[in-house]
């Protein structure tokens, strides 16, 4: 399947681009600093050119988000601002500029993140964005053209990232990006839409 | 306990409203119009002089939060930024720059609504924003300070407002606003935190 890849060059972008590549897929990958094609999520413009490049494909997987981490009582506007134009409108962007060139029964797979069901000190604004991105895919799903399906794919702390990010995640058993990589596989390969697929943990809620 | 009430013109700000001043509690009414001080959520000078003029307090509750409908594809920039802008931040704005004057013990109580959880087409902002507000609500639970807590009430259709949406929402059994307002009771008089508080339906998922 043709697949565009944004975030491809990413700590859990490159496991994902492997396993589909692997899988037989073909990639095409963006991001800021190029891989095949240059893209800026946050902006519409840069977006819109990427899509006329492209022309249609049969699923969008969307492998990146910036959020800004503080104490809650510190956040400024612009701080907040962050999350909301990059990892949440950015890959709300993506999905629905695609809109008109997904294929008949393709796929959107965007990223989220424990956070917002397992919240940390300084995360109000990952958890806000990544609850914010639950439930967009859900309602998302019920206008998608063409049979075209929405998922998006939660991870857990990556392995990979462990050096990074474990001292603000106490006690969360971190999964290898790889592994992670099988929620693309499933939402693009399988049936489903407007789910979160959770990997590397479950909702206890 | 004195309560900071911001939207208690509305719909169902009345009918909570007159719930909190039966049972007992002194209410400060906000909104665009006035009512004991006006003040605009989206505007964070407005909302700065608001607690100014209040001083500390035992509750804030806001009823309150415009969002944009319409079709997925149809959606401006402009549009998505109305929930943003004034459904969900301008309810972490009131949370935010409460959190000094919150006293020993008080609490925050925001609106969300059914949309994230059931969503319907032309939906996509209402259920990104009410999401997005459960997120933060779990998140921001964990940075209160003197021992504050903030819960999430998400109501399903106000029988008050079957005449304008029913349309939007077949099937949906709604619920008196009287009733509705039980859960600001349960949320500023119980111990919860970090809470989604559905009134009239449940979480199936
Ligand atoms: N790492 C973890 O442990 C973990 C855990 C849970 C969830 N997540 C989530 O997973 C996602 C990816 O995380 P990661 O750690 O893999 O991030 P990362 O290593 O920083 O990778 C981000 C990727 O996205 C691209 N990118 C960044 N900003 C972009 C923009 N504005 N427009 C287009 N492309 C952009 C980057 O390439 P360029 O620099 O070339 O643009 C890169 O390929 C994030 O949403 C993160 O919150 C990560
Ligand atoms: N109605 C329903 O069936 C229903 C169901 C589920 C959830 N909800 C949610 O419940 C909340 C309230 O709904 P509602 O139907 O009661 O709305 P409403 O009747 O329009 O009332 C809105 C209230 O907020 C005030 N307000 C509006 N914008 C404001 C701003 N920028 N700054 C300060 N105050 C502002 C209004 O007073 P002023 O005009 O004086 O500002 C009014 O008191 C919304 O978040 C809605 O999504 C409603």
């Amino acid at each position: 399947m043709r697949i565009l890849h944004v975030g491809a060059s990413g700590t859990l972008g490159r496991a994902v681009a492997e396993t589909l590549q692997a899988r037989g897929h073909t990639l095409i990958r963006a991001g800021r600093q190029g891989g095949d094609i240059a893209v800026d999520i946050t902006d519409e413009a840069s977006v819109r050119a990427m899509y006329a490049q492209v022309g249609d494909f049969g699923a969008l997987v969307a492998t990146l988000g910036r959020v800004h981490f503080a104490p809650l009582a510190d956040f400024s506007r612009a701080q907040w601002q962050i999350g909301l134009d990059d990892k949440l409108m950015g890959q709300v962007r993506l999905v629905q500029m695609g809109l008109a060139q997904v294929r008949e029964g393709g796929s959107f797979t965007l990223t989220s993140g424990l956070l917002n069901d397992e919240p940390i000190r300084q995360g109000a604004s990952a958890a806000m964005v990544n609850a914010a991105l639950e439930g967009f895919v859900r309602a998302a799903a019920l206008e998608m053209p063409r049979g075209a399906r929405i998922n998006l794919v939660s991870p857990t702390l990556l392995a990979e990232s462990v050096p990074v990010y474990a001292p603000f995640f106490p006690g969360t058993a971190p999964m290898a990006a790889r592994e992670v990589a099988l929620g693309y596989v499933r939402s693009i390969e399988g049936a489903h839409t407007g789910r979160v697929l959770r990997m590397g943990w479950s909702l206890e809620r």
